[in-house]
């Protein structure tokens, strides 16, 4: 019975997969099937069960998760254990930059582990070296060194204790609407309700309201009055904290997950000239958009700007191994050539994670991608998605770029009240469920957050796939229009 | 005259490497020479400058190191870019339990990468769940769920986070003479010099004093008056402190780093009595002595104890692929099972680094690890270092268990003075140096923390190795004599 029943499930799943496969993975499908269990539902069930009884999970109530099994990944798709394909919209947590089972990327890894999976960090690693020299030669400005994390919680931490041994004060400004990792200092500095159960852990950090024209905290306009009064803002509460208590001003150059938010013109200039003024450092965390998905190699080189310190992980290798880092300008670099850093790990720069690291090097480069997220952001994702404002009156506004985008879904444009509330949980949060359902029903893994969906494929997606994807969301925005008036 | 002088140091490196091998690699020498750039002077030169232009590395003052470009590592043994070996007796930093490029684990990581070498924390992952159960198979009492993290720091971060949590308190009590991690509440909880420029990161912690007959904090003659003193110590904190306030007491099962301090019979089950009739979270910090450090798979396993979080890292894969975690009892994971979690990890669980940890349990089964620790510890380390107390004046205590011990060197024997200051630098840790690099110069790679040596090779050391490694130590030790009267 079971064997028949598993057998009934692998026709399907063939079937599902052939087609996703015929539309959505290019170049390397000829390894599907033979390795992966599409259809074994014993496997399955014994995925579930090690996961449930085993494995307790980030972020969650445990007894009111059901995740999802996953068989398989290749390039913007991955596979459940029924063999259902899944557009990879979200790219994971938005890490998987150059999308599943990346050839060069997982020959890289076997090369290495081969080679030497790992050597303590001090001592000296060739391709540490190698990745660290790569990423100094696409940093902007004199940031010439990097020290490595596991990860951007950690690599956060670390910028911030950088910048306070070398100015000496202890405050850190970092924004409300933000993610900067869970750990003590990090989930800190987060301006998001992740924070809340979470305090007091470092006391010494303080939130200001960052530039969001759609919902602006200043009552403004125009971007041009966004940028103005926001600056005028950080400024006041520099001065109102007490500019020789501020160590660092800490910003997620495009907010990531919570909306996407691209400053207006001219802000993280101005946030630069204020640290400038009154001596504070300035970390960019880069960690979600480092790395490409703007179609930069960092963000910060699409507003001209040049922090201090710039923090960054996922994108760096893709999460393929669990990397993160702090490229550092020559002067807080100098700062420790006599004074020791006190801070350290034993996997900093990793070799195995730093060979994923180089490997992405190599192919950003082969393959042109930075070129072709700015294309495909340009040229498919923002004129589809602003098409969609005629039709969809639960949109209330589209914005983003490169591969980066948010979808802020209303129950009014003219109020711009959220389609369900801040921080919704429960029936609360159901319209949103339902968007979210309808996009997975059509075969699309969306990010949602809040009242928000993102759009962050990974960036190697086709223009085939990508304008699959879009044409599943659409449709699916008509489930938010019914609480749209 | 650059190629000539290259050949010449390749003629030697490879008598290094030969005679090396001979007696250091079993198995799998025949892999050796043909990737590696033994003898590779412009080789090591860019490993040497992309390292000194642009990795910056932990604890330490940039301009005053030189880190050692490593070529190579096989077994117990590593290779410089000259050829000459080194018996790795630290583990690189404790975390090298199976030993450089053990083939299953190599073997298991190049099979993962193939198959899928990530997905996000909240999708379930066959490699992750089956980690999980091998680790809640293998963990005392109703430790049943793994929470995984990305290396020793964040699993006590969030091990932290999980008793404050469950207790509605928030204080936590941690060790004098201990280390905990790198990030903010991590580094807050180590006791040695480390969190000095840290401080204040987490005000919510106390420090009391730790069993440790050598220097006793209680006056104490006998193990057994240590046990007792220790205990009435961490009693009359808990009482001072406020038990009402205490979240937690984390413990490292044997002190590392810090000493190899082993506790006394009966205190660890003294704390955990002590932990419950105060309602306080018992947390075991395990990161370097579980997995088989001790000849255990969980270090409590020797001293017959059940935490109720431990907290591991390094040994789980060797550190292979980054990975760390907390396994968590029963009666703390169901208070999760409703109430939201809050904290979290874009690499909770990495298939990667799970893969590199199933092996590791194949490995230690197959293998027998844990009984060739444990006979490898009684039968050759114990009695070979205790012989030494004859012939060394400087040697004041041998101690430790399994394949972790530590040398405490003095000035003299009566007084107890350490052969250099506590936290010593510079001149004042010359002794030290001397003796480190006497072991080196004999082929040997010690682990050295201020007036201590500390023996803690890979488990898969042969004997031959271990007994050679230990004679290049007992020579070394003769530098250390001229310093003690």
């Amino acid at each position: 019975m079971q064997a028949s029943a598993a057998d009934a499930v692998a026709d399907t799943a063939t079937d599902t997969v052939t087609d996703a496969v015929a539309g959505a993975v290019t170049g390397y499908s000829d390894r599907l099937g033979t390795v992966h269990p599409f259809g074994d539902a014993a496997a399955e069930q014994r995925v579930r069960s090690d996961d449930r009884n085993h494995v307790f999970h980030s972020w969650s109530a445990q007894a009111q998760i059901n995740p999802l099994p996953v068989a398989a990944g290749e390039g913007s798709t991955f596979w459940d254990y029924e063999g259902n394909a899944y557009l990879d919209f979200s790219s994971q947590l938005v890490n998987l930059n150059l999308g599943h089972q990346h050839p060069d990327l997982v020959r890289a890894i076997q090369h290495q582990a081969g080679r030497l999976a790992t050597i303590q960090p001090s001592m000296a690693s060739d391709v540490r070296g190698e990745l660290a020299r790569l990423i100094a030669g696409v940093a902007p400005g004199d940031l010439n060194k990097v020290f490595f994390t596991n990860g951007g919680a950690d690599a956060n931490e670390y910028a911030v204790r950088m910048a306070r041994r070398v100015t000496g004060r202890r405050k850190v400004l970092s924004m409300y609407r933000s993610y900067h990792g869970g750990t003590s200092t990090a989930i800190s500095l987060t301006g998001d309700p992740r924070r809340w159960a979470n305090e007091p852990s470092d006391s010494s950090v303080a939130h200001f309201f960052g530039p969001y024209l759609y919902r602006s905290a200043f009552h403004s306009t125009t971007p041009e009055e966004e940028t103005q009064r926001a600056l005028e803002h950080l400024e006041n509460v520099i001065v109102l904290e007490g500019a020789p208590t501020v160590a660092a001003i800490i910003i997620e150059t495009v907010v990531g997950t919570n909306g996407v938010l691209v400053p207006p013109p001219g802000y993280l200039a101005g946030v630069r000239a204020l640290c400038d003024t009154y001596g504070i450092v300035y970390i960019a965390d880069e960690v979600m958009v480092g790395f490409g998905r703007l179609g930069e190699w960092f963000a910060v080189d699409a507003f001209g700007v040049t922090p201090d310190l710039i923090t960054f992980a996922k994108g760096v290798n893709s999460g393929y191994v669990p990397l993160g880092g702090v490229v550092i300008s020559d002067r807080i670099a100098s700062f420790f050539d006599t004074v020791s850093f006190q801070g350290g790990l034993t996997y900093s720069g990793h070799p195995l994670a730093c060979a994923a690291g180089v490997a992405t090097f190599d192919v950003f480069e082969r393959d042109g991608i930075l070129a072709r997220v700015r294309d495909l952001g340009e040229r498919v994702i923002e004129p589809e998605i602003a098409s969609w404002l005629e039709r969809h009156p639960s949109l209330g506004e589209v914005r983003g770029r490169g591969m980066f985008w948010a979808l802020e879904l209303v129950r009014s444009r003219e109020t711009r009240e959220p389609l369900v509330p801040f921080n919704a949980a429960g029936a609360d949060a159901a319209p949103m469920a339902e968007v979210a359902a309808a996009c997975k029903a059509a075969g699309v893994w969306p990010f949602t957050h809040f009242n928000r969906i993102h759009i962050a494929p990974p960036l190697i997606i086709t223009e085939g796939e990508l304008r699959h994807g879009l044409a599943a969301i659409d449709a699916a925005l008509t489930v938010a229009d019914r609480f749209a008036g």
